[in-house]
């Protein structure tokens, strides 16, 4: 197979670079043919890389920035100052093709802007957008997006995102005309907003899309779909709702706890378990969140990520580069474009 | 203390009318000034009240109803056709000030509809919220809104919905300036769309208001706010993403107990320690739904209610009665546009 490149921000997480360097580490192990530009402060970078056997240092190449986006800056601050950070500087390397795609645990809003401006989006899309897999019951997946690039999304956004999400569940997940539906208040047609009744109507007039109809709420995680379509600002708020609520469970277990014996030794068990659900409801740290649409491919890792969710982020872009993600959105948006003028 | 009426749908649960009978029959005997119309087919109804005492029919009032409002009616076609079922009767009854207030376990979207089209809305008021209580760590709870009641609302309804808020949580909860937050995709004063941003506007010149700020998905568990507010949209698929998210977490129990005798007893001990926080997480499910800024008091019980939760829904229309909560709103909604006016 021919060479792969992936370009990393080192300076991204909320745990340091080794986090990463051990991520890297392992997924030069395991893939032969990748390589991988470093981006970060040359120092820590190359006293990492020195300590390495020779064959992995082949394959690596340092990118010395002298600029961090901190996880509280301003995107647009980001666009405008940090034109020589790690973040930006994976970005220019998608761009300018020295890297298949690029990975970044950072703040997520500045990568977002960044991304937007270097690389643009895709011809026929108006908006990139940031899509997960969240876990559904018997061990199934569903694409969830979008998960807050945009806050306001007109039918058309919306309709680009369903074509996006089809492809992602065709490529990486290989089904086989991914059902995609769409977040709504209920599932009879009368029911929603303009926008989602709209977007509902585009969806049943394509014949490219395996549309299903509206999901609700509670549907997400009940294996219906394996699209499910909804704007950054719903997206946003379910998704940290999620979170917010496995946590407040676990406080619930703690709390329960303290009753007796029994019911100590019961949260003892309960509680681990409790945090798998939590990290798996928390889908950019678990799966890792890809920013699409746009002319290259961006993983975002979550911030606070582990070595494995990291391990993860690099296998996704590693998929997504084999798959020709960007390409066959392309070319679904030109064949959607094309039915709607014949 | 003077004689208050409650309104009583007796056809409105999935679980029949024996639910509601003896939830009437608890709050009859705790609360001795209460008085109830029941409403309903007449034999259903005298066969169950020959049974009980006659200090307990002497506060009873059957009212035959020939109709019933089916589940998965539609809206509109119920607010039409179903003039004599027992949903409409105790509307008409809150009009008719024969009923302080009414209770209807059926279906929510017909409940919403006949509700606005016999009451009205209170003045000032433009459309009324669905509001429920959210439990949060620390034994806390936020009132919710909207559930679903309005998919579009502008910032003016919103900030109606603050004001309706605020004043449940003084008036039934009893917190002196309760802090009112809206839900939004970020914390920073730039976040947000269009119509959270103007939101955010009005609550912040209003002296009336406690208002905090935004909060995110993540802190609606977090005791942040004692009122948290959002469109019908996104309220609605929050709350029924949440209890998906607890059937997820029971499947996956289930599933965890498979593998040994150790971990099926604890599953035997997690299941119904998952199931009362499920029953947590459907809000009106467990502590009932209000529909408030109408000119009448409007408590929802949910379709798959026990009796005890059906009990609650009662007291907390007993209560909302007690605090006179639709003249607390008017006041207040009066209050607030003196202010613009100043």
């Amino acid at each position: 197979m021919s060479r792969l490149t992936l370009a990393l921000d080192i300076m991204g997480g909320d745990n340091g670079p080794h986090i990463i360097f051990d991520a890297a580490l392992t997924a030069l192990q395991k893939t032969p043919h990748l390589h991988l530009i470093l981006c970060g402060p040359l120092t820590i970078m190359s006293q990492w890389l020195n300590k390495q056997l020779p064959n992995i240092q082949a394959r690596i190449r340092l990118c010395d920035c002298p600029q961090q986006v901190a996880m509280d800056e301003a995107p647009a601050h980001a666009l405008r100052y940090k034109k020589q950070s790690s973040m930006r500087r994976i970005l220019d390397l998608v761009h300018n093709n020295e890297a298949d795609a690029c990975i970044s645990s950072g703040n997520t809003g500045a990568l977002l802007a960044i991304a937007n401006y270097v690389l643009k989006t895709l011809p026929g899309i108006d908006r990139p957008a940031l899509v997960s897999l969240v876990p559904t019951i018997n061990n199934g997946k569903v694409y969830f997006l979008d998960l807050g690039a945009n806050i306001n999304c007109d039918s058309e956004v919306l309709f680009q995102y369903a074509v996006m999400g089809s492809v992602l569940a065709e490529q990486i997940a290989d089904i086989k005309q991914p059902k995609v539906a769409l977040l709504n208040v209920g599932s009879e047609e009368i029911k929603g907003n303009d926008q989602v009744k709209q977007t509902a109507k585009l969806l049943t007039d394509s014949q490219h899309i395996n549309y299903i109809g509206y999901v609700e709420g509670n549907d997400i995680f009940s294996q219906k779909a394996d699209v499910i379509v909804t704007d950054g600002f719903v997206g946003n708020i379910a998704m940290k709702s999620w979170e917010g609520l496995v946590n407040f469970a676990i406080q619930e277990v703690r709390k329960a706890s303290q009753h007796n014996w029994l019911s100590k030794i019961v949260a003892n068990i309960a509680i681990p378990f409790f945090r798998s659900i939590y990290l798996r409801m928390k889908p950019d740290q678990y799966n890792g969140a890809s920013l699409i649409g746009l002319r290259g491919i961006v993983v975002k890792s979550h911030g606070n990520a582990s070595s494995e969710s990291f391990l993860y982020a690099i296998r996704e872009a590693i998929e997504q580069v084999e798959m020709r993600v960007p390409d066959k959105i392309k070319d679904k948006i030109e064949a959607v474009l094309m039915e709607r003028h014949e």
